[in-house]
């Protein structure tokens, strides 16, 4: 009887602990598997053999419940990128040292990405070094929803609501005033704009906001600077979402000259962002009263408001990577893929590594208007049904309350 | 029979439509009320004559609950602050021209210390004018929690609830690296240090936040450095809530260099804020990852994280302000005051605004520690019962939804 091997890597979501949980729920229904362990840190914890028990630590049956809405990553995680078996042989060595010492048959790496890279890479070295008692899957987690070969990516959904919830309460707080003013929000996405897209959904409530500029379109400043001044015209406030990864022609990215120009007091760089930089242009070029926020962190943690589909479908997700790798399978990812919209319908699978490594999905031309300046139907009707329910989250004097595992 | 005029001000909150909502209700059944009628903008709408009829837009019981959860001011708000009646007798001789059109017989201002300062002036010009058949009173709220003669403001709570959830969410999405990181989370409070003071509620679930700063202590950038360095030996993340108000010893705020030596390039002045500021005191002395979060609009409008203690507390200081006002007072202050801690109980009454207006409360220096970097177990006990209780808000598709009276 072997073990599960799981680690969680790259930048936090809400959704990464329920597709730990899926993992874990899978194993605990299988004869053919003993403990489910978990390396600490990502593939770190594997080269350091920092493991720990996750079937121990999981044995009270309301802990998974409260695993599966707890923010980020349970057992920590990891920016590392491994080189390839031939640059970096020792490192490849020590895990697969680290994998027969803990009595490995199965190891679930759950990321975005650039996490798949390392299942690419581990699989090739099994393969190279014919190492086939080992089977080694991705299970996918981005905010960013960038990853390709899926519908969408888990932790995507609950970020979209809580972008969503935050637009109309910003909206709800912005318009009370009868001076013009303009509220810029920015939001993640350094490379693709489906996060900042998701702020269309608040238009379902409200008439916020007013505009949305995504990296998949260039950037243009007096284009822009027209943009705002049509909408002052209907709104005394109007409120704009705008993603950190927008760009002009050239392929700078708005902010990037301030950020070269500007020193702090220490000599340091200002990382001024999309949204500051755009707010001293609206000051300089309309001169109204103008704020910039960014919803940084709080947009890929917030337990609190996760989407049920989301959840249900990351721990579903965990089930089916461990399931597959059950049946032998090795060198491939779970994936969600969407049959209906209505009612909302998915099915589950896997496709080769290869398909998802280092790829990165844009949002359609098509799903954003012509002058690039918000988002069509398609987008709003693709987006509802991913942020639908709420998980019905434990919590002590009214707020969540949230589980450690090491 | 005459109508209620009511009106609201200053900066929003979660809980000042809660307010409105209990004026609305005290109304409702009284026998000597026609309609409860809404100046647009505050006091502006008032001096404007722009005036909508509260009591048709609520005819539907339904709207009321959905009217106490939504965020900030559905009436509208401003930040006019009137002068004496001797420099600006037309603006009175205005408002009171409005109140005798509209058939008012009572007038309820809901706002902060700097609204409180309009009632003062309304009651002062109306016994100056021997008028004595409208009465004026107000209905205290602000998120800052600053109001004397109070045990707390209506709005706090909430913004304190949502404090605590998003400190240990970002907690959460912090703490997963194994590396040295510095957070530093800057909450609202020019003056006064309660909001800030409230992240130490999220120590009741984990072990951040580590340090807490408040404009009540005088600042000092190498103690801070000094408590960092320390708190690094503890736990590879620190997480710092700092105030928008700290302020050396000299009395100049934290930041206030930058603000006025930085420029951007278009010659505005960079507003780093003090979060922004300490991140580069951290980057230059300690050297780690550190990054700087505003919580900016959202803490004060999350009306989703809404605490149903506060939003019912709101909801009968309205009732209070109204009722009184019908017994005859006027230039009084409705106000809610706490008899026990466990049980939680409070009773209402009002004050004579001359004892609110214009006046601030700051957190007791014995509920801060020592060292000025952490709040005492009072401050826990006393923050605790106002952020109990969900509301059980009305969401579709998972999100609140909020509604619009104008």
């Amino acid at each position: 009887m072997k073990n599960v091997l799981v680690a969680q890597s790259g930048g936090p979501s809400v959704a990464i602990n329920a597709t730990l949980a899926g993992v874990f729920e899978r194993a605990a229904t299988s004869a053919d598997v003993g403990d489910v362990l978990g390396a600490l840190y990502g593939i770190k914890g594997v080269i350091n053999d920092e493991i720990i028990n996750v079937s121990e630590k999981l044995s009270d049956p309301n802990m998974i419940k409260q695993l599966i809405h707890t923010p980020s990553s349970a057992l920590g995680s990891c920016r590392l990128k491994l080189g390839t078996p031939g640059e970096d042989e020792e490192t490849f060595k020590t895990i697969f040292e680290t994998l027969r010492k803990r009595n490995i048959g199965w190891f679930i790496y759950i990321g975005g990405n650039d996490s798949m890279d390392t299942v690419q890479k581990l699989t090739n070295y099994a393969k190279e070094k014919n190492i086939t008692d080992i089977s080694i899957m991705g299970a996918p987690k981005t905010i960013d929803n960038d990853l390709c070969g899926m519908d969408h990516s888990p932790g995507f959904g609950s970020a979209a609501k809580y972008i969503y919830t935050t637009f109309s309460e910003i909206w709800c707080d912005c318009k009370v005033y009868d001076v013009p003013a303009v509220i810029l929000v920015e939001v993640m996405g350094r490379h693709t704009g489906w996060l900042t897209a998701s702020s269309a959904l608040t238009s379902l409530q409200c008439e916020a906001p007013h505009l949305i500029y995504l990296p998949e379109v260039p950037f243009d400043d007096m284009q822009f600077i027209e943009d705002v001044h049509e909408k002052l015209k209907e709104s005394p406030a109007v409120l704009i979402a705008v993603s950190e990864g927008i760009k002009y022609a050239d392929g700078s990215f708005v902010g990037e000259f301030e950020q070269s120009g500007v020193m702090d007091v220490f000599g340091h760089k200002y990382l001024s962002g999309a949204a500051r930089s755009l707010e001293a242009l609206v000051r300089s070029k309309i001169g109204c009263k103008v704020r910039a926020i960014e919803l940084s962190l709080m947009q890929r943690c917030a337990g609190h408001l996760a989407s049920s589909n989301d959840l249900t479908e990351a721990k579903l997700l965990g089930v089916t990577a461990l399931d597959r790798a059950l049946h032998g399978i090795s060198g491939e990812v779970s994936v969600v893929n969407r049959i209906s919209n209505s009612p909302y319908r998915v099915t589950y699978g896997t496709l080769p590594v290869s398909e998802i490594a280092n790829r990165e999905k844009h949002i359609p031309r098509e799903w954003i208007n012509k002058r690039g300046n918000y988002v069509t139907q398609e987008m709003i009707t693709y987006l509802t049904p991913l942020i639908e329910g709420d998980f019905g989250v434990k919590t002590h004097h009214g707020v969540p309350v949230y589980i450690e595992l090491h």
